[in-house]
């Protein structure tokens, strides 16, 4: 037989794809979960792109990589399943025991009509960044990041407190080189924290404070804002660290239930075109609820619609 | 970002594919070993397809699948890597344990100028046919099949005859439903057995019967006959199976060394240009030399060297 070869085979009808990437502990889990209870889970596939490792966990430590290196990963070959998924194909996904740090067996992935793909990486490239409708960059300060993830390891992954701080050190020059420039390519810049000016009283959930740039169709905020969404949140123009000039919309933590929910709901009725708000936005890892966070979800819903819409 | 989608990705130098199906223990990998070394490892490419497993060995037990139950494996995946291979692209293959029975860590495998893919599905669907230059299936009678099957296992994989007995028997429907019909898709029908006659004296290798199919141009066997190497070989016309007139070339294992040399050395002269003849051919799993299988896999170096030449 002379090479009658099917280069690309059938394709699936293409998904809508949003990445959620961000250093580990960042909170990206936290944002997508409730976006992917929100979408339901017939219609929605979650994927963690942190499972490409090239060695385990002995191997990376006998070498001294951390996971943080592109070195450590088939970056490629991250590159490659993201190309399938956003052509609608099935993958079958390397899985990695974070608990015993080697493999398991792999997870075979058909992409639902949304795609929510978090991890460390999902930025880095620009064949994987050309494979998302919206990116997300969450980018909490690095204090409170390392909190989140002490918490996470030591309760969920078996880790003592000094552990994860000497492996937190241990990754920050990787952080630096590799995570943290992803941030300039997202959408959308997502950044939970106290009010700088210590204005949230105490108990209060964090601000969101979102970047929101100019590579994407944001929904009409300033006709929220004029509706009386004021109180709960502002928009502005400020300078991002890399000189340009950025819309920022900040959602305050200090806000009182009733105000917070003002622009929560507006924003759904743009967003839910007549369904009821969906219970999963909002909610914190422990349990909690966060207006902030609902909103930010709400943001990011709003762009995975318009993708629906606009095709 | 609205989707800016990279479909397909940079696509690598095509390699030419060599399709090596058949059953379980029916000497896939001794014909394949050789044809490796002969082309050598820089430039080869040797995958076994059989680790796309669904289940590890005690969920397959549990569900009472074979190993080649459709079912038990993710075939679509096994099709959309031989794709990537053939479009030269990498490919992160599954590992399975074959003495544990579970999953191991991926394979990042990138294809070389030849890929020699064997495994019991490679000809099982029109997709994953379509991926190959050359395709062949082993086919030896299956008495012959479960003696070797039994010899392998035993020895290298730690089981008892008694254990591979039942193993075959409990595998013989599946064999038959789906293993033994991709043997009409290939170009080359390549079967091991003593002559049927009894003529072989004792301790002579096997001899070769190879079902020429028009599928592909196959070299001057008639001008090689010609030449004087009717000692050691011979060509016909025979009715297959299927009941259709096909080319039937036999080598005998009963001739002698200085008569089986002289077509080994002639079909050589056509495939090597020039080169020595690569010591790895025909050499049998016990590591005696087979001059049959040397000619046998000539022959199939004879294709995989028309493709390049025809590219």
């Amino acid at each position: 037989m002379t090479a009658a070869r099917a280069a690309g085979g059938p394709v699936g009808a293409r998904p809508v794809m949003l990445a959620v990437g961000g250093d580990s502990g960042s909170g990206k889990t936290t944002l997508a979960r409730g976006l992917a209870e929100a979408i339901g889970p017939r219609r929605c596939t979650s994927i963690c792109v942190d499972d490409y490792h090239r060695y385990d966990r002995a191997q990376r430590s006998a070498l001294r990589l951390t996971a943080l290196s592109p070195q450590a990963n088939h970056l490629d070959i991250m590159e490659q399943h993201l190309q399938l998924l956003a052509i609608g194909q099935p993958i079958l996904k390397p899985v990695y025991d974070h608990r015993r740090g080697t493999f398991a067996r792999p997870e075979y992935l058909r992409p639902r009509p949304f795609v929510i793909v978090e991890g460390l990486f999902p930025l880095f490239s620009k064949l994987s960044r050309a494979c998302f409708d919206v990116t997300v960059f969450v980018d909490p300060p690095e204090e409170l990041r390392h909190r989140w993830k002490i918490r996470r390891d030591t309760t969920g992954r078996g880790y003592t407190e000094a552990e994860v701080r000497r492996e937190l050190a241990r990754r920050e020059p990787d952080s630096a080189a590799y995570i943290r420039p992803q941030r300039r390519f997202a959408d959308i810049v997502v950044r939970f924290a106290p009010a700088q000016d210590g204005s949230d009283p105490p108990g209060a959930p964090s601000t969101a404070e979102l970047l929101l740039r100019p590579t994407v169709q944001h929904p009409p905020l300033a006709s929220l804002l004029a509706d009386g969404a004021g109180a709960a949140m502002d928009l502005g123009v400020v300078r991002d660290d890399d000189g340009n000039a950025v819309d920022r919309l900040r959602v305050h933590g200090r806000a009182a239930p009733e105000d917070a929910r003002l622009p929560a709901r507006a924003l759904w009725e743009v967003v839910g075109r007549g369904r009821e708000i969906p219970r999963g936005l909002g909610r914190l890892a422990d349990g909690a609820h966060s207006e902030p966070l609902a909103i930010t979800q709400e943001m990011l819903l709003f762009h995975l619609m318009q993708e629906v819409y606009q095709r």
